[in-house]
Formats: structure tokens, sequence, C-alpha cells
């Protein structure tokens, strides 16, 4: 496994609620990020479907990891759009971001989100959004 | 207790997502809701704050239960936009919102999510969304 | 020159505002449509710059189009949400929008504007949004 | 007239595009700007309606005032989201912008665009977006 996606897979795994919810990073290279999680009952709503904050977690997530392929890894989600379009029942979820302009202290990215079923994809959500540096830098001593 | 805000809560207890995360609806009327949960170990990312995720689905949730507090329970989120502010690390997150232009068949909507702890309030994220009713209506025959 | 690109421009040619600014429908496909207007002094803001609002006219009929090409003439934006890249200075701008997502009601779509001049291309705005039918359907009579 | 309001009024006249379409700058303090414009047939689109175009220039350009009262005059808008609520039809468009986030380097703002005539004011569309600092303060020598 090449190192970049190491180093992603260590991050995921330092993130509570990503354990939690069972993510998993599937693909991480400069400019791309994929994140899956399997569907289980404990993610869903009121009428069986995903709940909605399962996907705009993943969508976030995958957004900042794909940021972070440019950026470095201290960067923060400063704001996405999200438009869900279909319901995702079972299977597995994937997120697919990529980043449409980097630039020096953030990166506008887009993610779609995939229901992955043996039957094929769907896609469940489509999202933008602005990944930023964390902090500014600090002055040295 | 008044009779919609017993039915929101039967209903966001039908949630199992909304179990998992400990969520509780502290205020339900006619073009409001206010949602709050506990900060807890595991709704954290790597760095020690409340993950993004966590704030999305409170968004998410309350823009839902806004907008069905005028378009009735058969609701979903069709699309929203969420800017994070400030990090939210201890004590209590409360997400209140609002229905800013309620429609026939959707209501668009602004949340705002605050972390409350003894020292005061935080205006952690802001968004602002649309909220559709679930299904078209069907061609009688 | 095709029936739905002559319909189209009839429709655009409609719009006093667009006449206004210049614009010229150049695409427009099922699922696809690209406006462009050339770059001139009174489109501009205080920095010799593009202003946003004429990006975000080019934005938000591109994706009007987009949505119609699939939908019908009969269409509305309802939302969008849009991130400012690069400054345009000069050349043209080329706004292309695709279908994301179509359903019976509304669809959401995507926009890229671009500058484009004899060096190349450069991209300025992307955005994201959703086109809706106009009204109800009105019983006949 | 205070001095706020006169150094917006003479940034606002700098800008060929707001000359074009007649805006004006009717309040301007910290933390809050208004801009409105008289509704003319050249700003329409083909169904007699306020081009979209024309509602979105207004919040821009007021999204991008607010941030600047706080942030100072070399900001420029980073991103935003747009809701139509209602078409507008005559009188004057007022768009009211006010800050809900001021940073050290951006600002996350609101704004509502109303049309106002004889018989009241009518929301037409809400917004919500970050204005930024217009460029990186470079290292001093």
């Amino acid at each position: 496994m090449d190192e970049l996606l190491q180093m992603g897979r260590t991050a995921l795994a330092a993130q509570p609620f990503s354990r939690l919810l069972g993510a998993e990073l599937i693909a991480f290279r400069p400019g791309e990020a994929e994140l899956a999680l399997t569907i289980r009952p404990d993610l869903l709503q009121q009428h069986g479907f995903v709940h909605g904050g399962v996907i705009g977690y993943l969508t976030d997530n995958a957004l900042t990891f794909a940021g972070g392929s440019v950026l470095g890894p201290a960067v923060v989600t400063s704001e996405y759009k999200i438009n869900y379009l279909k319901p995702a029942r079972e299977g597995r979820l994937v997120a697919r971001a990529t980043v449409v302009a980097p630039g020096a202290r953030q990166a506008v990215c887009r993610c779609d989100v995939w229901m992955v079923t043996e039957e094929g994809e769907t896609l469940c959500a489509t999202a933008q959004g602005t990944i930023a540096l964390l902090s500014e830098p600090r002055p040295r001593k």
C-alpha cells in the first residue's frame, strides 16, 4: 500500500466518530479520496433509509480528505453544500471526492455519494465545498 | 408536554441513527425546532473537536424537523449548505432551526448550531436548506 | 442548427436582461447548456475584474437552460451555490452546465464558468443547484 | 451622512456593473449593508419577472459590502448559496445583508432580498455566504 493511503488510514483511524460509523478510506491520491461504509441498522432513519446525517458525514469527511491530499493533513471543512438525490437502503455507501480548484490556503472540492449493491451503483447525493488550512502558521520562537 | 413536541419526540426516537448519537428534541413549535446532544468522546475527530459530521447530522435533522413542523411528518431534506464557524469541544450542542419561507410543497429553513457550556454559548455552524414533501401525489385512476 | 438550440436561443433572446449583458447560447443538448458573453467595460467592478454578479448571472442562466433541456421550458432556478475561484478580466466567459440528476419535477445541475482568451481557459467559478418546474400542472378544463 | 456610508457609496459608484444596474447603497454600518435598485424593463426575464441574475447580483454585492464593513474594503465574495423564494415584478428590490460570524480573514454573512412596493414587502430570496480578504498579507522584509 502506498504511503499517502497509509497516512490517510492512520488519520481516519484516529477519528472516534469515523470508527463509530465504520468508515474506511479505500482510495487516497493527490486530488482524490474515496471513503466507504457498510450500511447497518443503526445508521438508518425511521423510514428504513440511511439517515441523511450519515451521508453528510461521509461527504464532509471525503471532501476533507480530498482537500488534505493537496493541502496537507492540517485541514478543516470550511463549508459545503449537499443535494440529496436518492435514498440509500442497503449495501455500501461510497463517497468519491475530487479537488476542483486547489489553492495555497484552501481547495474547492466536489463529492458524489453512491449506494453500491450487487445490482449496481445509485447516485444518492452530490456536494461541493471548501477545505481550508486549519490555522494560521504561527511565528516560530 | 404539548402534542406536537410529543409527536416529534416519537419520530426522533424512531430514528436508529439519532438514538446512536443521543439526540434529543428540546423544542418543537410551528416553524421552529431545537435538537440537542451531549458531546462525548466517540463523537470527536482526531484533534479532540466534535466531528463535523455530528454537527452536520444535527443541522440536517433540525432543518427537517423545522420543515416538518409546517409541512407535516412526511418530509425529507432536499438540500442544504453549512458554514463551519468554530470548533466544538465540550458541553452540549444545540441546533436551532426556523422556517424562513414556508410553501405548499417545500420550506426553506435556517439553522444555527451552538456549543453550550457553563461559560455560555458559542456559535459553531450556520446553515440554510430546503425541506420537501417526501413524495409526489400519485395520479388518481 | 438543430431545433433544441433554436428554441433555446429564442428563449434567451426573450430575456431583456440577457440581451443587456450580451449573453449567447452556444450549445444546447439534452442535459447540457453552454452560455457565453464577451467581457466589456460595463460588466466590471472597481478592481478591473468582471463583477461577481455577471458570473452569477451566467451560472444561474446556464443552470436553468441545462435543467430546462430535460424538464422543458417552464423552469426556474430554485437554488444554487457558487464558489468563486479566479477573477476574470478579459476575453470571453463561457458557462458550461450539465444535469447531474434529472427528476420528474426538478433537476440537480452543475456549472463551471471559464474565462477564455487566446492563451487558454481559466476556471473562474463552479456551482451546483436545483432547477424546478415553474408551477404545478393546472387541471385542464 | 456618516463616513462609512460615504466610503461605501464611493466604492459602489466605482463599479461599472453596479452603475449599469442602478444599484444604490442605502445603509452601511459595521456588520450590515443594504443595497437597493428600481425594477425596470431591461432587468427582466421572459416571463416578466426580475431575472434571477439581478437578484443574484444584488445578493452578492450586499454580502460583500456587509463583509467589507468588518474586514475593510479589500474583500471578495468567496462563495455563497441562494434560495429563490418568490418572483419579483415591480417596485424596488432591497437586499439586506448582515454579518453572522466575523473572523480575522473572512466573515460569514446572510442576505435577504425583498421586493418593496406600495402594498408592502415580499421576501424574494435568501442567501448565506463567505466574504474573504482579497489577498494574503505579504511577509515584511
